[in-house]
């Protein structure tokens, strides 16, 4: 009997998983090999995954196939590799696409969430040793963020997991993984809404409502929300959203609408489309001398921001937010016991619950713009 | 005796002023007639006043001609205006290109220097009649940023002047009227430097010799100014600057260079050139996570600031800084009183002394890169 398969040390795991073939092409069902953890690594039950805005900007666009998507996830630890001291079997966890290695000069800064080690992972393997843990009949599969949640088991560094309370409802709280946390760190963290401010949010998806939730939660006295989707104005008022605007009912720039209705400008904007060009718009429409544009979104054409210069010289200031500025390990478990004492809304994102086989519709009601959030349940 | 004539009432006064005709041609002296200051306006008679870099990027490129330039500057107040109760005749002033009218919002807010009553004039009149108050053998002379202190006599509104300490040498704090200031604010107000940070400054004039000098009195640990004009690196060594980077010597991107000499990028950088490509390379050379740069410039050509989306996901700010973001009546007078106890350097950025007549001389001397402030003289 060989070392590996003894009862002691974790061994492959034979699981389903929705592999991403080709861009843009319907994921499939597959029986994926799922390597024991490596070093530092811990192997994850995936409870629930919901889809994310970016794992279909990746699918749609990117050259890494195959590939198993997914980042927002809650799930039970399975196993744990070499050396990982902050886990357990079954311990519950939320993945985190940047990690936290707690070491490095950024995890030691206060003002940054930017982990030197654990970044975001766009090339589609792992941390440590640029090295896959997934594979169909023996062919490598690629990873995303390092997460990879559509799958009914993962691996991840340690340092991109972190433990929550095992009563929070882990059906629940994979949103906080990602979007709702980003929107709610860009309104705190980020921007620092004060008290009495006027805000305007570009995109009404999870994440600017998100944006809208924090916004209503720091006593904004207005919160415009700006999309081309009228069917968002209902929802959007549950989080916060004072005054919709949809740019296609006017004939002027909407940002001149903006000025007019906010009385000059608005202390705080928020580009949460992932549209380069509406990063000058939402410039244009915060006011001067203190204005303040966050941009949150990954675009998926046009990289370049462009302004004219008399933005900044006539005081605003541009900056962005990568995971709402929270630092994953030292701060979700605080966000998810916010959820637990009812202080912030999670529940009223999710609007359809899937079964992981039907994992392609969530990717088309996102895609049509008619969901927040799909949360996909893994069969048990 | 009409009542103009009346030795209580001001008169138009007939002095020497060195007026611009035509775009990027010589100055020439002169005899202008002043008028008496309007409500809220006083007259001051100039006594020095130093060349500014936004001077000659006016004088170069706008279409606004006659004009009389110049906006740092120091005078004596000469007469009032009806309802001015800040000034009497004797008081010693320095001008604002700037005002602040302590009633708007902007001047009521903190995070505000933005008058909107006596913001930057840039259509060369008067804020309150949008008239001029000078006139060559009855043809009106446009004035610039509502200063126009290349003249004996000029009318500013009394927003538009601070009123300092009769103990303090004119002929010196003429460069807080605008330059000095307005470095030594973008390190202190804008980008707030903290101890021990390191710090990269594109441009080493006067304005990016004062943001060193303001890094240097905040503890900065790494100041690295950026210059392609080598004489001024021994003159920056006295305002803090500890690297010289010329770009012209490397072969690489300076943005490289800046970020191996820094550690991955330094905490600030400052744009003080006016050239947006350099706003960009500013923003490539600080680092992710708190990297925050400022732009000050007023640039010449191509006012579109460009950059990819990434800088700002992986934590970059941009920022841009007024004046240094001084109210200029709230703040002046305390910096004018930092001079006199030598908390701040400023005499060391006077290159030149030159008699009112030899002005054409400064142009020159500054669009050859080879001085800091040339201070004018008045006559007496
Ligand atoms: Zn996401
Ligand atoms: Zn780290
Ligand atoms: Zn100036
Ligand atoms: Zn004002």
């Amino acid at each position: 009997m060989s070392s590996s398969s003894s009862i002691d040390q974790p061994n492959v795991i034979t699981c389903k998983a929705m592999v991403a073939w080709e861009a843009g092409k319907d994921l499939v069902m597959e029986e994926v090999e799922v390597s024991p953890p490596q070093p530092l690594e811990i192997r994850v039950k995936v409870i629930c995954t919901s889809l994310c805005r970016t794992d279909i900007t990746a699918w749609e666009s990117q050259a890494i196939f195959p590939r198993i998507f997914g980042h927002e996830a809650s799930g039970i630890v399975e196993s744990v590799g070499e050396g990982v001291t902050e886990f357990v079997k079954g311990d519950h966890v939320l993945t985190v696409f940047t990690g936290e290695c707690k070491t490095c000069k950024h995890c030691e800064s206060k003002k940054s969430n930017m982990c030197q080690v654990l970044g975001l992972e766009r090339r589609g393997v792992m941390h440590s040793d640029q090295g896959t843990r997934f594979s169909v009949k023996g062919k490598p599969v690629y990873h995303y963020c390092a997460v990879s949640s559509f799958s009914e088991y993962t691996v991840v560094h340690s340092g991109c997991a972190v433990k929550v309370s095992p009563q929070a409802p882990l059906e629940k709280i994979c949103l906080l993984s990602c979007g709702v946390a980003a929107g709610l760190g860009a309104a705190w963290n980020v921007a620092d809404i004060s008290e009495g401010s006027i805000v305007v949010i570009f995109g009404l998806g999870t994440v600017g409502l998100a944006v809208a939730q924090g916004a209503k939660l720091r006593g904004a006295s207005q919160i415009i929300g700006v999309d081309i989707n009228p069917e968002k104005y209902e929802k959007a008022k549950c989080f916060g959203v004072t005054d919709f605007l949809n740019p296609n009912e006017y004939n002027e720039p909407i940002q001149q609408v903006i000025k007019r209705i906010s009385g000059g400008g608005t202390d705080y904007s928020f580009e949460c489309i992932g549209n380069t060009g509406m990063v000058t718009t939402a410039l244009q429409s915060c006011c001067d001398g203190w204005g303040l544009t966050v941009t949150l979104g990954v675009p998926k054409t046009n990289p370049e921001i462009a302004s004219h210069y008399s933005a900044f010289l006539s005081g605003k200031t541009l900056k962005g937010s990568l995971f709402g500025g929270w630092k994953p390990k030292s701060d979700l478990p605080s966000l998810v016991n916010k959820y637990m004492n009812r202080e912030i809304q999670v529940d009223e994102f999710i609007t359809h619950n899937l079964p992981f086989e039907d994992i392609n519709k969530a990717f088309t009601l996102m895609r049509e713009g008619k969901c927040l959030r799909c949360v996909i349940h893994m069969p048990n």
